[in-house]
């Protein structure tokens, strides 16, 4: 059997990862879970999501997967260290392969990042670029009204164009020249975003960038797929599945299969 | 003692990877080679690459590096997989970041690859790329007359520019668009091979993202240089450090030192 890549995260957000690992590396079979019935995490206390994201860990190791990927920005800033210290097998975040691309990308040493308040409190972003590049400039901006829009799948809504131009309207006057996309749900909202920034910012997305990373680590380890074939994805959803399935169909363009999973522990603590 | 990343190349081909380095780890203590006493490698035989390879290897080793990068095609095409069998530290070549990049870039899955005649005569692109991708078509292209240019310093001569183009002139008109740089004396040229390509094919360079690789291996080994300092680099060359000296200043605009390394056996076997 085929070990898998189990991709988590707090709801459909992940599913940027998804898509681009489904892109990059069209061998390699997925397991997704996204937690939609308690979403979003960005403002939950970081034990909170801690207790979450080790509970979605302990499911997902039931298919002994080759690698865990915590496709939630709110979640890699509180939890990666600690999943990692303690699983034999590559755990990944979306946190510094986001951070590396900007370094990359930037010419002027001036990054902004947005995400959720969870992320942004926890100064992950910052610390990630700051210990790669010490002369880095980072400028943050909490979005809390993001990723509710992506979980209703108000992706080109009117209200979403202006919440978003609202949002950003202070941290487009900045003289950044690139955006961490630092939720995995912006990329939803990405062409929106690109809009309100402008030409002369370039926009990271840390989901992309986390499928380049991903192809990169399991090169490393020897463990690539190279079957030959397409594989057949899993996906679970704690919340419902028909708006789960809906969001991700019209995002992935292909029919899939959806498992609801329903916690035996209450959602909120 | 800060423990080095080692970097090797036939010539000053590598140096774009030490530029990328420096730019994207600035906290990170360089040590090169280049072997310009016996630059090209892309004409040998595979045999002599490995020798020469190991041997370069061996002499960076006395400095205890922290990770060794065969930033040169030819010999990571030969020789990347030998080295890394017997060294407990990473060994990073040049081919695999730039096959990755091409696939996270390419849309339309047609991706160009120019080389010396030893990097394509290996087939080492195509294999990589579509071990991960096996949908991708590649269209290969040796150009054996770039590298001694860059190794005389020509960079933007018109003798070059006429070079180029007339080496390219039949891949330009294939449907690619993306074109991996697939040697790392090639970013030297960049601006004339974008100009002879045109806008529709993006370069992908396989120093740039051997660089972001490096980045990402470190990371994920715990091994990343967190000085807050700025280190002092150690340049070797096999060949004449006085021309060697002034390509690499130029290209890296700051000023090294660089100590001649006489080979106590034969340069040619």
């Amino acid at each position: 059997m085929q070990q898998a890549i189990a991709i988590l995260d707090s709801g459909v957000g992940g599913l940027t990862v998804v898509k681009e690992v489904m892109r990059q590396l069209p061998q390699e079979k997925i397991i997704y879970f996204g937690d939609t019935a308690r979403t979003p995490y960005g403002p939950r206390p970081a034990e909170e999501v801690l207790i979450f994201t080790r509970q979605i860990v302990d499911y997902l190791l039931q298919f002994h997967p080759k690698m865990i990927v915590i496709a939630c920005n709110t979640a890699t800033a509180v939890a990666l260290e600690e999943i990692r210290s303690r699983l034999p097998i590559p755990v990944v975040g979306v946190i510094h392969p986001g951070a590396r691309a900007a370094i990359k990308t930037s010419r002027n040493l001036r990054v902004g990042v947005i995400g959720t308040e969870g992320t942004i409190k926890s100064r992950a972003y910052e610390y990630a670029l700051r210990q790669i590049s010490p002369q880095i400039q980072v400028i943050c901006q909490a979005c809390p009204s993001f990723v509710p829009l992506v979980e209703q799948g108000l992706f080109h809504a009117e209200e979403t164009r202006k919440v978003v131009a609202d949002t950003l309207s202070e941290l487009r006057k900045k003289p950044i020249d690139c955006l961490i996309l630092g939720c995995t749900h912006y990329p939803f909202l990405s062409d929106i975003i690109s809009q309100v920034m402008g030409p002369n910012v370039t926009l990271i997305s840390s989901a992309d960038e986390t499928a380049r990373e991903i192809s990169t680590i399991l090169y490393h380890k020897g463990k690539l797929a190279t079957t030959g074939t397409v594989p057949v994805h899993q996906f679970f959803c704690s919340g419902d599945p028909v708006l789960f399935r809906k969001i991700a169909q019209s995002w992935l363009n292909e029919h899939i299969k959806v498992t609801p999973v329903v916690w035996q522990v209450p959602n909120i603590i």
